[in-house]
């Protein structure tokens, strides 16, 4: 690996405080370029903008998956991460679904690691903190016909960052707009998959929406991802969500919450919840919490949620079990409690 | 409007004989940003990169569209475009559906006029030769949270080219795969709806076929694209396409084919063609052609398709209509015969 190191940093121009998510970035990047057929040197450089033609794919034709990762500060100073493997693996099946080529895992995971540990001080101490990490990686080919690029840039950059969500959060359920069609590429972190959302979820927010409930395209009646983040819904004790599924995304904070629920000896229940099951239950008062997950958000409670033209307000709880997963969860994460799963990767 | 002329022109190296479709571009692009809610001097320069952010909206989220589009050199070398407000409307359309800022019709058509002006001499005479045209928009704001960008780029490119695609096309029909959600994105020119055909095309380039008849997403029972040009079938010597969609490209070929057809006399029919529709009469000899249309080839023929590991090869015309109507659409657009239609603008 090449390493440049930039000659001043900005991080004394953070107010650490005061972050707004995503919104700025460390010192560094590191990027591998793929150019016919190998992958190039990967190197770490100073943050920074670089050039590209005017007809490059990605503009075109939309080659451009991501991750989203977060790393963690101990009281040791110690650098976390959490379950990056589970990233790694399904950056390269969301590579493969876009025909772009697969990223090592060692220029993956070195990239992750000699990142954080150059731009280390940018990561604060304590669980109101967190680097937010963004591996992604587009077709940096050129010209305008039809077909997949010859060449590739992967990148990682890192933003610090607080928390996502503020507040409770209201959501209609989608009855006419989808963001994935059987055979399609819903599973995968590709780009286009997030700018399709963008038109529902501004007319959501005009009728007073933070967020939508996607449903199956198809007939409209089966629930399955908030935004961006997966969904769980807890009726009668019991926490349920929808199967991945080439229209749902394998979220890894979905499938810890699974793990711990299962710990925690909540019932659990994989499997679709139909518009119908949660409109009856929201009525006969066996709805007790909705509530998106993702790495970004950790965990996002729903208060209320809106379909065919009813809002259903949830009831509040004392000791919802979004809050206590999520207080687990970023506990683990954050290795103030013990990692009985394993999950926790030290950098 | 700015112009900043390029000091020197790459004209003479360019084979124009030689030409692979939308490798290279002409000497000046035109240029508009749209940054904090307003649109910025529209600007033509020489064709060159430019510097992005590593965190630029559209690598994360792809907010990208594009148009595509022809210019036309006659024997007095005059300069024509095929129904530009056609691509210009869409382009709107799209922007719309990818929550971008509409484009101000002035801009699109000025920047459109100019461009070609200026590149002039890029265009070849006669009907062997066009300038492929290419407008898009990319979302030029920075930051890694999910949200529509706050600044765009939009921009038009221009390549010099001949035909698209060479030789006959097998097809094969999608049982798995596809394209475009009920609610989705398939009617806009995104980026996104591109990238994911790339594997599946891959996939059926490996099994010999050149592109695959995309099927509704819920059933897989009807007809709806071949590759990213809209599809035609000509059955017992009728003409039929399926009608526009929210998951169908509202294509300016194909409208101008059917209008082109009628003026004919042929039989024209607007309506889903079903999977077992073709089957059926590829079995019994009525199927005579299947054509896909759009702006890069005009027309494509297409000379047999596969389905559930069956192939049909379609019979042999002694004068397609495929043909027929491409010879007069290019006629129109070449100003070598009549434009009975209103569609040709002069630049």
């Amino acid at each position: 690996m090449e390493i440049i190191k930039a000659t001043s940093t900005k991080i004394k121009d953070v107010d650490f405080e005061n972050l707004s998510f995503g919104a700025i970035f460390t010192d560094h990047l590191f990027e591998c370029d793929f150019i016919n057929g190998e992958w190039q040197t990967p190197t770490i450089k100073p943050y920074a903008p670089f050039l590209v033609d005017p007809s490059l794919k990605v503009f075109h034709y939309g080659q451009a998956i991501f991750e989203g990762m977060k790393g963690y500060k101990d009281e040791n100073n110690d650098i976390w991460l959490f379950r990056p493997e589970e990233n790694f693996k399904r950056f390269n099946k969301s590579a493969e679904r876009m025909a772009m080529p697969e990223v090592p895992e060692e220029v993956y995971m070195n990239g992750l690691v000699e990142l954080l540990r150059i731009d280390r001080d940018w990561l604060q101490k304590g669980k109101n903190h967190s680097m937010y990490i963004r591996p992604f990686m587009i077709g940096t080919g050129t010209g305008v016909i039809a077909n997949p690029s010859n060449n590739y840039k992967f990148m990682i950059i890192m933003s610090p960052v607080k928390s996502y969500y503020a507040g409770e959060v209201k959501v209609i359920i989608a009855e006419h707009f989808s963001r994935a069609a059987n055979g399609g590429i819903g599973y995968a972190k590709a780009a286009g998959n997030y700018a399709g959302q963008f038109y529902p979820t501004n007319l959501a927010n005009k009728e007073g929406f933070q967020q939508i409930i996607w449903t199956d395209d198809a007939t409209h009646t089966k629930l399955e991802e908030a935004g961006t983040m997966n969904v769980f819904f807890r009726i009668n004790n019991t926490l349920i969500t929808a199967p991945v599924s080439e229209r749902i995304l394998d979220g890894v904070t979905r499938k810890s919450l699974l793990d711990l629920a299962k710990r925690n000896g909540m019932d659990v229940e994989i499997r679709s919840v139909l518009v119908d099951e949660l409109v009856e239950a929201a009525k006969n008062g066996s709805l007790q919490e909705i509530f998106g997950a993702g790495t970004a958000a950790v965990i996002s409670p729903i208060s209320g949620f809106s379909y065919k033209d009813t809002y259903y307000e949830l009831p509040k709880n004392e000791n919802p079990w979004s809050l206590q997963l999520k207080e687990e969860l970023t506990n683990i994460q954050h290795k103030v409690s013990e990692d009985h799963f394993g999950w926790t990767f030290k950098v």
